[in-house]
C-alpha cells in the first residue's frame, strides 16, 4: 500500500472534482491485473470488505446495500411483472441477488466482461454471491454490447447496466449507439435502468446526456432517481430509469409488495418521491 | 497546512468510523483560536470556501444548501404558520438565511456563543449572511442553553438547534436535561429540530438516544429525516423533529407553498418520503 498517500489507508482521489474519501484499511487480501482492470480486495477497519476496480471503490459489505437495491427494485416495481431480467456489468452479483428475491422473474442473465470480478465475489463477498446457485440465474462472461447485439428482439422485460464510470472497459456503455441496441431488444412495456453518476458532480453532464440520448434512442419516458452511497464520489448517486412504450415517471407505492424483498434501503415511499427531483436538478435538465 | 496528511488538501478523519474525506486546497484564508474552537476557512478548489471548526468540516459553498434547508424547511412546514423561529447556534447564519425566506415568520433569534463564527460568516461567506439585515433578525452571542432557561414558557413556533457534535462547545445541546428545557419554551404545536448525524454511523447511537430524550422530554412525535451532506462524515445526514402537541411524522405535501422559498434541494414530496425511514434505520429504532 505503499502507493496511498496515507499510510494504512486506500484513499480513492476524485481529481477533477477536487475531492477525496478514504477508508481505514487492516490487510490488502488480493492485487491481481486481469485481462482488462486492476482489482484489489481490501479488509478495512469499519467498512468490511472493500473492492477496487482501477483505483475506484466499487464496493463495500458495509455500505452496498444502498447501490444495489436501487439498480434493482425501482426498475423492476415500476414494470410491475418483469419474467426475463438482463445485468450488463454486475459481476460482483450484488444485483443479481436483488433480482432474485423477486419470485415472479424467471430468468435472469448477467453478462460482466471480466470474471475475475465475480471470482473476486465468490473467495472475499459470500453475502454478494449467496444466490448465484438459483436454478434462474444464468452467469455469462463476454463482452456485454456484442451479446446485447445478438439478443433476440423484444425479448426482455427489464435490462439493468450495473456498470463502472464511462472510461475503462464501460465506456461504450455510455454510448447513444448502445441505447439504442438497449431498447431493441426490450419488449414494449420493458424498463431498462443504469447507474448514472453523482447529483452534485454530473447532473449538468453525464446525467443530462444520458437522459437526452436515452430519449434519442427511442424512450418514451426517463427518471433519474438519487440516492447516498457513502464511498462513491460526493457520497450521493443516482440511477437512470427509461421506459419503452411506458411511464417510468409514474409509480403508485400502494400498489407495490415488498415484504419478501429483505430491503435494507428501498422503500415505495421513497422510490415515489425520487420522481420528483431536487430543484437544483430539475433546474439544470430542463 | 503542515498538519494535514496530503498536501495541498484539506482532510477531515473520522477515527471512530475508519473513513475521511478530503477536498483540494488552494489557500487558507483564515486560522484563530477564538475563545470557544479553532476556526479555520480556506479557499478550495471544486467546493468555494469551507469552513471548518475543531478539525471538523462545518460547511462549503457548494454543498451546505442541502444541510440548511433541511434544518429549516421541514419544521417550519410542519408547523404550517410559525411566526416565532428560535436558533441555537448556526452562527454561520445559513439558517437563519433559509427561515427568513418564509413571509410570515415574524422574528427569529439565532443564538451562537461563538462571535468569530458569524464574523467569519460576514467575511468569507457573503451568500449565508445576505439576510442579515431583515428587521425580523436578532443576533445574539451567547451561552445557548442559558438563554433557553432565560426564555418565557410557551413563547416560540419553531426551535431549531443547528449544533456542532455533540463533543466540545455543543455537548450540552444533546442532553435530555436540554431537550426538557427546549419543550418549556415551545407553544403547544411547536416543533423542534436539532442535527442528528449521520444515519449510517450514528442511526443505533446519536439518532436513538436522541428520539428517545425527546420522548422522556415530553415530546408526543418524532421523526428523523436522512438527506445527502457529501461533506459530512459517511456523506449522508439526518436532523430529527419533535413535535409538542403536535405530529411532526404527519405532513401533507400537497398543503405546502414552496414557491417563494428558492429551493435547491427540499421539496415537500422528498419530506413526506424522508418520513417514513430506509427498513434498516427503522429495524434499529425499533
Amino acid at each position: 500500500m505503499s502507493d496511498q498517500p496515507i499510510e494504512g489507508w486506500f484513499t480513492e482521489v476524485f481529481d477533477r472534482h477536487g475531492s477525496a474519501i478514504a477508508l481505514k484499511v487492516q490487510e490488502k487480501l488480493l492485487d491481481i491485473t486481469s485481462e482488462y482492470q486492476h482489482l484489489e480486495v481490501y479488509q478495512t477497519e469499519t467498512y468490511g470488505r472493500l473492492m477496487v476496480l482501477d483505483g475506484c471503490v466499487m464496493l463495500t459489505d458495509r455500505d452496498n446495500f444502498l447501490y444495489h437495491e436501487m439498480m434493482t427494485h425501482p426498475a423492476l416495481l415500476t414494470h410491475g411483472a418483469p419474467r426475463r431480467v438482463v445485468i450488463i456489468g454486475g459481476g460482483d452479483c450484488g444485483t443479481l441477488k436483488e433480482v432474485l428475491k423477486h419470485e415472479r422473474v424467471e430468468h435472469v442473465t448477467q453478462i460482466d466482461i471480466d470474471e475475475e470480478v465475480t471470482n473476486a465475489a465468490r473467495q472475499f463477498f459470500p453475502a454478494l454471491v449467496e444466490r448465484n446457485d438459483d436454478p434462474r440465474a444464468e452467469l455469462l462472461f463476454e463482452d456485454g454490447v456484442k451479446w446485447v447485439d445478438a439478443c433476440d428482439e423484444e425479448s426482455v422485460d427489464v435490462l439493468i447496466i450495473d456498470s463502472t464510470d464511462p472510461v475503462g472497459p464501460a465506456e461504450g456503455l455510455f454510448k447513444t449507439d448502445f441505447l439504442k441496441r438497449c431498447h431493441r431488444i426490450l419488449k414494449p412495456g420493458g424498463v431498462m435502468v443504469q447507474q448514472s453518476e453523482s447529483p452534485l458532480y454530473h447532473t449538468e453532464t453525464i446525467i443530462k446526456s444520458l437522459r437526452e440520448d436515452m430519449g434519442s434512442a427511442g424512450f418514451e419516458s426517463v427518471a433519474t432517481l438519487p440516492f447516498p452511497q457513502p464511498t462513491y464520489p460526493s457520497g450521493w448517486w443516482s440511477c437512470t430509469m427509461a421506459g419503452k412504450g411506458c411511464d417510468v415517471t409514474a409509480f403508485d407505492p400502494t400498489t407495490a409488495r415488498t415484504e419478501h424483498l429483505e430491503l435494507e434501503y428501498y422503500t415505495p415511499e421513497l422510490h415515489k418521491a425520487a420522481l420528483t427531483l431536487p430543484p437544483f436538478m430539475k433546474r439544470h435538465l430542463g
